[in-house]
């Protein structure tokens, strides 16, 4: 740890502390740099840090503030699940979920849609339209099963950013990082066997699990830290699993960056125990700080590690472009994506290849990674706000997506009833687990806060709270 | 039978007893009218059967003629593969292929690629431009699991041509056909499982199943009428038979059309036998005659038949854009379809319905199939004309793939590494069986003829044939 680490760490600690109060002005850089016998730039360095983990915001020409509604409130707690092989349940709700037909009247504020408004996404339009307007041809042929080339080098060059030295011929490109996870799973795993998931995890993973007849280990989940590996390693210990399946960067649902020393960890664990570990990283590129967390692949040098990913999150789900990068499993991977879906549409990956090739994605992501995290500072706020002290709230470090844990008696499946008919929906906490917990949470995106929308929904759920009908 | 059936059955059989020879020309109207005692119209009905089949060609102004080229050559034998379940191999071979970069002098002409040129393709350019160009959100977002509403309403218009009375709500839109294959066998079998297919069959379809862990019972095919329903009954009593998965319509390779009474009975044997019926009708609207032959899913009251298709043969496979009718499978295939990609690609779905509803979707097909029946009528001609009376040749109803059987001691695959060296490759037979079989066939499309580029490649075909040191 260098000197503003440690400044940043000891301020960090006084906030948390309730030394600085939320909205409180921080201490100057001057001051700071006084008292503690460092340069200017070394403050501002330790600000920034500060800033990254959302502790403190800059104000133009005041200085550093507390975060105003951030730190305030507990974190959910870390669960306990069975730590036994399930079979994934949980179909049945989430199925009626998505196919219930989207009521105007409700504001469905649980989904995994990114801001697909945003300005910077126009010259994708631009180069949609400038393919179909040419008549490409190639636009209308089979791709090749490894997915364009163009594309992979584009993919490849992103990678960069996360530490990762690939080649294009190791990236095959899928439908979806949805395609890239069912064939991660398919190709490692037979039915009957297992694998080790984070718990509360994304509900599709769990169901990739469930529909290859595959059984899972919940492995209890640190807010901040990420997947417990004491008790990850119990699991290895005591079950014949096959490989281990973590969101480890922005995770969903948490929002955690799991550090990078506990990451170079998971993967000695998994060398040990010679298992693979198929690792999500689809919001990894949302992170609020800089440079982004590096990923597990880039400590891999075995190709023990299945890196899956898309632009669903960082440009647009509809696109339905994804990768995955399968180390030494490649040739069984490109298998599965034969028969999965024999190739990828072509015009997307065409459009997308300009469009990076370009130089439009790291503007886009700087724009709405720093729109996330504004929107974040004020939905904090306004939880803790209208929310009862008791309700725990993730502290996400990247991409859009927040946890609310309310009260163990709450079932947020009748509370989600309750506030659809005042016009808002949430995602219910018992989709993220493959038996069925997290009954008393709730899953938030805050990619656009919707005019008064947001803020009018969290106070709504606050007033259902308050209802003791709900428990 | 009526009238026109019969006289246009015996007319077929005097052409195929040799009483008239490809290229002559054929009693005139009035002639047959007089010579039968029936209406001119009668006669003319007669002669579009003929047409319809392949026998007879009009010329402006001078009548029918033979049909040149046609049925001098034999038929592929029927093959005898071994009856009992066998896991499906072919992969290696498969994935070389596909991988292997397309050399600039090498002209493959063994792909499953349509005619993407033709201009009545350039509305579905407009469409994706105005989509693009509207800079429309929808496109963006994650679409509905079971796909665009507005695409599943014109699917089930255009599924009336075969007979077929479905719902919007029993669709669910793939990412091409083969999403639909590979959800459909997932639904219903686990591994080790048995499913009865088609020998020879689509390679894709044997690769499904080895990728599912399934297991395949080849059952033999005759080149006219499609699979031996007398084999597949023998192997429905013999095996627990999971599922029967047939190509019935424009097959592929063979390009038959299963007789409708046939259809029949083989539904009557998935009833008996209580199993289900995947019917893949990916070229039925190619069939070259009118109306269409009827889809087995269409005789189906119970649910029991899961109908795939998509629009790679009839528009373009570059959409990536399919969709299964699942009958009583409908919740199970939502599971796969969402586990597998999540959704299927916005854009292409959006424009695809703009197509078909604008009225776009019948002029092309009638383009594409007429161009097709020339070429194939063409390409029969220089078969004949250049290979050894030994090769047996398909008879394709519909269409764009042709069939071609070499004498037993020919290695394809060899032949086909000595034409390259010619700058011409064909498909080889033995990824159309999962046990290898078929080493002496060959594929060829016939979508397009490229100038003269397919009669040298068959010209060339011709000459390696010549050579002994094939076998
Ligand atoms: C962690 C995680 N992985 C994968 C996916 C699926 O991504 P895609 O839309 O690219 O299939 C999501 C989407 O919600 C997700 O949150
Ligand atoms: C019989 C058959 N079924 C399915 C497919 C796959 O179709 P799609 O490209 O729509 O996935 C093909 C393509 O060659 C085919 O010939």
């Amino acid at each position: 740890m260098n000197l503003y680490h440690n400044l940043a760490a000891l301020l960090g600690q006084r906030i948390e502390q309730g030394l600085y109060l939320p909205g409180q002005r921080l201490p100057s850089v001057r001051t700071l740099s006084m008292e503690h016998g460092v340069s200017l730039s070394t403050v501002q360095q330790a600000y920034r840090v500060l800033e990254d983990q959302g502790l403190a915001v800059p104000r133009p020409k005041s200085g550093y503030f507390v975060a105003s509604g951030w730190r305030q409130m507990p974190l959910p707690r870390t669960c306990r699940p069975a730590q036994r092989p399930v079979e994934v349940g949980q179909w049945d709700l989430l199925l009626k979920q998505m196919r219930s037909t989207p009521r105007a009247d409700v504001q469905y504020l649980g989904g995994g849609t990114p801001d697909i408004g945003a300005p910077t996404l126009k010259p994708l339009f631009s180069a949609l339209t400038r393919i179909s307007r040419r008549h490409d041809p190639a636009m209308l042929r089979y791709d090749n099963i490894q997915g364009l080339s163009d594309l992979r080098q584009q993919v490849v060059r992103l990678l960069v950013d996360s530490d990762c030295q690939l080649h294009p011929d190791e990236i095959v490109i899928t439908t979806g990082c949805h395609e890239a996870l069912s064939t991660a799973v398919r190709t490692l795993c037979k039915p009957g066997e297992i694998v080790a998931v984070e718990s509360p995890g994304f509900h599709g993973i769990m169901q990739t699990l469930n529909g290859a007849g595959v059984q899972a280990v919940e492995i209890p989940v640190d807010p901040i830290t990420g997947i417990s590996l004491e008790a990850l390693e119990l699991a290895l210990e005591q079950w014949p699993i096959k490989a281990i399946l973590v969101t480890p960067t922005c995770n969903n649902p948490l929002g955690f960056n799991m550090p990078e020393e506990r990451k170079r960890k998971l993967l000695r664990l998994a060398q040990r125990f010679d298992v693979a570990v198929i690792e999500d990283d689809i919001y990894g590129d949302l992170a609020y700080g800089y440079p982004r967390p590096r990923s597990i692949k880039s400590m891999d040098q075995e190709g023990r590690v299945l890196l899956c990913s898309s632009f669903s999150k960082t440009l647009a789900p509809g696109l339905r472009v994804g990768w995955i990068a399968p180390g030494r499993y490649l040739e069984q991977v490109l298998h599965m994506k034969y028969i999965g879906t024999g190739a990828t549409s072509t015009q997307p990956q065409m459009a997308l290849a300009e469009f990076i090739a370009a130089g439009h994605y790291h503007p886009h992501l700087r724009r709405v990674r720093s729109q996330y995290k504004r929107n974040l500072e004020r939905v904090s706020g306004w939880l803790s706000h209208y929310l009862p002290t008791s309700a725990g709230i993730s502290q996400p470090q990247g991409g859009f997506l927040l946890w609310i844990e309310l009260a163990e008696e709450i079932d947020a499946l009748r509370l989600n009833e309750h506030l659809g008919s005042r016009g808002y929906e949430f995602a219910v906490g018992n989709i993220f687990s493959a038996a069925g917990k997290y009954r008393n949470c709730l899953r938030l995106n805050y990619a656009l806060l919707q005019g008064n929308t947001m803020e009018s929904a969290i106070k709504a759920l606050g007033h259902e709270l308050k209802d003791a009908s709900l428990a």
